[in-house]
């Protein structure tokens, strides 16, 4: 097994033959890793405040889509391929309602112990959070769109502290 | 178990106590349906650049998000919370290069026949497809946001055909 | 494959040499079916005053059992080895707060169209939104209780309507 | 991501919107982690009679529940929503059947290096396996029940040692 | 989304592009289908007594293999990447330990009712049954080897019956 | 929980009632552990002249048959009974196209950092890959056989390196 932990602006999944493989990361150092997220999900203004009554009252789309996304950020070596494994030791979702833009913000910290970044794990959490809402919303909305899916900091590993905010 | 089949304009996913249900879907009826869903990963032009010629002499990383893709829209049902299983009947992805605006598109179709629609499926195969690009180039490019993931169009079931081109 | 949808009065899940079978339904009538299960969870009369509070002002512990609930009825036949897979058309929750008896009552609905019974998925619902309960809780409380997983009603196929009230 | 190690006598799943999260168990300590927990299913003398004679000859209802059940165990963090990934380092069943208050009694040891308890996947092993006794046996008897699943040991952790014999 | 159902002697799972695709099975007549898949795993011949004692007495290697089969069929689609989904209607594995050869056959029978073929749910249950068996021999014998999986019968169809016995 | 690390010649994975169980590896050390496993898909002269030209111009059946393999160890715990659940830190797949025996021959290797040996995730692989293969090529042979999976390596652990070459 061809170590990979040098190559560097180089394709890091993809092996001798030309197809993928899943990098070998035995050698990297066990630190603590975190990720924050976030994306948005633009609706109509009516959906919008539907969820908001929503949660006022009976407080249910942004709860389903919450479990939804911390189960999903669970799954995400399951469902992306080349994803190592990893063991979250914590996964937290916030939502903000933007009536301005007309959206719903959702913002997602990972966190993790180990040899690989956490921010698949971030990103997966926002994607099945948006695509949760979307679901739960979709008998009234079919305009609704799902943007800005990014990663806006990681802490730890060797390449240390990237913000994108 | 109440009826929600005519429920038209409120959240079709909630329950009396507030709180979420699977909606019953019993007693509507099987139709083929069909649904055609788009998303886009932007990234840097040295990015694409990279994918592009690793499609042409040995084609991989919009490989393996098609098998990602098509492999997520199997496991809709499993990650979206209140999404009722569903046996799709075919799955295709197309991939598009957009050197202008520096972005992959990312274009599926699904369909099934079956009681509900089909278009979750597409939704999430463009999302799966999307964040396994993300993955698969995350060691070049820190810069990358998923974006535009929308309906293009739903053809059958009650609603008939929508189309959001 | 030997038939067994006479059998009547013998275990239906082993076959001839004395193994586990997943039996044969495919001659089986698909009719409507749908199945009540319930169960209790016991605690402190604190825990559930906890539980009562934060479901009015934030609603959350059982909004966490009502998703945890319902996708795990999705997941049955991936968990009960001899269970057919079912395409669920319907599946709900509700929770009743018992200060009496110091117990949170858990009510699963489920529906479905097809060859075999949905009462495995209702049962299925029920125990992992008391283990769900259980795990949100257990910080406050070591000494909870699952009890009375049963099921109540059963309508559709060969043996008619059940009824265990 | 705010640390919840402190905090005791509060829900710990439960973020500062009112939602939930997976709590943050980076700052624990990895120990060797146990636990004990046992559940019952009571059914008619007859089941139980035909599920001992099955033992003794061709072994069965019981060997599929032990399998269930370990898979189940496995399965904790899939199923139930704000678990932990744990990876369980041991898992064992055993069974006794009760002539004189006609049940099967689930006993269920799991075992784990770690930083969180080890709980919740030893009381899934034991639902999962009542579940699959249940699934196993319902052609037969329409009147079984799932009782008593709780905790009886856990050793390891902040905790130290608890006991419910 | 085009059709496939008249293409023979080609690729039914490459799309335009030349990538992966799940082909469109929705013009398919649903029919009865049945399929009979058979492989073996080679060993000692003192680890074939030591299975076959067991199962006389308590009847444990073969059990397991036996529901890990059964599971891992119902699991084709979620690790076949081209699959479909299917609602396996019934199956049902045969052991037989061969002392002359020093091997266990393996025999598996599925049943469906659908537009696809159900020989894969038999390949893939031969195959994890016979990778159980390897599993939990394995600490007895590093010299196992499982060969000669194929497919035996197939019963459905537009290509009706297919005998490779 | 009886220890299981000193049982040497017996079968490691059934319990005192003679049913099984997932042994205890928590008194095991952490080493760095590869395995090496392999295995044919035999097919007619034909079908592998078609995946041949198709790996060349466009590169598709290999390429999902190297995702299904990869995805299929990571899956290997929650399809194998008794496998403990493993963290895998790499692997890799390599084909090799065998026309003079008309087959194409699967390499997998498999790394990790834990208590267990990683055997079982490279022939899960191995067996995934192959399945894969059969099923995008079987609208075009019936006569497929896959053989000869077996273990050509492994290292680390406390039985040191083993090698079948």
């Amino acid at each position: 097994m061809i170590k990979d932990s040098q190559i560097d602006g180089m394709f890091t999944h993809i092996n001798q033959q030309g197809r993928a493989k899943m990098v070998d990361v035995s050698e990297k150092k066990k630190t603590v890793r975190e990720a924050i997220a976030c994306g948005s999900i633009y609706m109509k203004k009516s959906t919008l405040e539907k969820i908001d009554k929503g949660e006022i009252i009976k407080g249910d789309v942004l709860s389903v889509a919450q479990v939804g996304g911390i189960m999903g950020a669970k799954k995400t070596a399951d469902i992306i391929p080349m994803c190592h494994q990893i063991m979250m030791t914590g996964c937290d979702i916030t939502f903000q309602l933007d009536y301005e833009k007309s959206k719903v913000d959702i913002i997602v910290t990972t966190k993790t112990i180990g040899e690989t970044g956490i921010e698949m794990e971030a990103l997966t959490a926002v994607s099945i959070a948006a695509l949760t809402i979307y679901d739960m919303c979709k008998a009234l909305d079919k305009s609704m769109v799902i943007s800005d899916i990014r990663l806006l900091r990681k802490i730890g590993g060797k390449s240390g502290e990237i913000n994108n905010f």
